[in-house]
């Protein structure tokens, strides 16, 4: 059947992409978007702006290039489009090894060993307890859920939220806002990887970091807006927190005055944790649009009502 | 049945390791070891001196708080006693976890992003290609197994290379000296989880170095003979080799003039990739005690002539 793909993705070599999908969906005119472009049935999209819907009013599907479709549903979109955002498309293995590296830095102290070697200094600190650093993961989606059993593979106690239950091996469920501060008071080091949604916003903040086991170390791998970064830097102060890896920030790149930058106990990557792999990206997609287009059902669509 | 235990390990505390053994075996008498100590059934020792032994001709059993036996091996030991190594006892996890960090962080570049962030860049580089990234591990044994599913848990493809046939799920077997040069062409990560016998002394070094795909890395976490360090230098000079983690080393702590500490492209840790966890250890070499008085066979029994 005949049907036509637009793709706007902002800080995207669009060449690759167009010629991938077009590959392998032969059937289709697959055309970069340009304003004032026809009408197409389904947008290929990373961060569009308002205008290209508003000229895109017939969509009938849109497809996210990435997990977070949390920048996208705060537009206005077609009456009729469903929204579809990639799902692992090799996302999850990567975000399981980034938060891997992570936990165990901070577990083996080898950001302090570094600091020893650039010192010149070879000294031994006594091993911490893995039973006494429990690792809570924030939401148990695909990248959560792979995230949470990598952790458990390494033999920490994990510790796993979501807002309906889920049942992973080696994982300990908590469900809920009933559950929350008895996860938050069981966890020493907390993931996040929750959707960004106007109940999850903030969610990281004096209170809730508070609440962590002392020694605490925050990883942020989900969204910038999450985090309330005064709160952060005050528990980091105070020595609640021993340190934070992040990923994501409010303003990306971050911005040159912002503390993270120099903070000693702080890690920051440039929003790499997991990056979206293209050809498996397009081969994910091909397959989703094709099934919509039988009239089948598809992972990853997007309930707009609940934000993920 | 009465027996008593000898206790010689330099550098380590010998308090909580004597009150340790003697709740997990409390039949026994167990004793810190001095010059002129009375006869013991048993000993456990860590880096024992020749007199040590010269003293206490009438050992039956030799208990190593370690994995590795090689500076055993190089003493005269009492002609009836059996030596029993560590086995995994908390060091595989440890191994894998320690392993997997290096690997990852040379894979997602986050050495070079720490790099950046340092000089206040936020920059992208493009993801290597997981399946261009195969890893190699040398060494089969229970750390080196270990360490090679956990890889492969990863999806790195690993190749495995060992004295003997072993088939792991997930690793590519290559065995023995007819499939060793096979096994380094095909690996672009080496990590290295050999026992250090006269056969693999200097295993690390131009010849074999040079074999691995190009932009190779190094992992060594057995023992600082395995690798011929200036070898090491010339081929990361020389642009073949991309970098090298490394925990051990010919002489430790590494002499402050070595050229290891301040390499660019080298990351040292002080020996510290697994340490000897004491509960776990007192108890296995409790229950292993008292399988040879019953005159059970146990695990991690060495095989002198072999060395490991």
């Amino acid at each position: 059947m005949f049907m036509k793909i637009t793709f706007c993705c902002i800080n995207t070599k669009p060449e690759p992409w167009l010629a991938g999908l077009r590959a392998a969906l032969p059937q289709a005119q697959v055309e970069l978007w340009q304003a004032g472009a026809s009408p197409a049935d389904y947008a290929v999209v990373w961060a569009p702006q308002q205008q290209f819907f508003d000229q895109q009013p017939q969509l009938k599907g849109i497809f996210n290039i990435g997990a977070g479709v949390d920048a996208l549903l705060k537009l206005r979109l077609p009456p009729r489009a469903v929204v579809v955002r990639l799902e692992d498309a090799g996302m999850a293995v990567q975000m399981a090894e980034y938060v891997c590296q992570a936990v165990v830095r901070q577990f083996r102290d080898l950001e302090t060993y570094a600091a020893d070697v650039r010192a010149g200094q070879w000294t031994f600190y006594p091993p911490r307890q893995r039973d006494d650093f429990p690792v809570g993961v924030m939401g148990l989606g695909v990248l959560g859920a792979r995230v949470a059993q990598a952790l458990s593979a390494f033999e920490f106690p994990v510790n796993g939220w979501s807002r309906t239950a889920k049942a992973l091996h080696g994982v300990r469920p908590f469900v809920g806002t009933a559950q929350f501060h008895d996860f938050l008071a069981s966890s020493r080091v907390l993931v996040n990887l929750l959707p960004l949604t106007p109940e999850t916003s903030n969610i990281l903040n004096c209170d809730t970091l508070g609440r962590l086991l002392p020694g605490g170390y925050v990883i942020n791998v989900a969204r910038g807006a999450h985090l309330v970064d005064e709160d952060l830097l005050a528990l980091l102060d105070s020595g609640h927190l021993a340190g934070a890896t992040l990923d994501v920030f409010r303003t990306e790149p971050l911005p040159p005055a912002h503390p993270f930058w120099r903070h000693p106990k702080i890690t920051i990557t440039p929003h790499t944790s997991a990056r979206t792999l293209r050809e498996t990206s397009i081969a994910q997609i091909a397959g989703k649009l094709m099934a919509l287009q039988r009239g089948e059902s598809v992972a990853g669509l997007v309930d707009v009502g609940r934000g993920y």
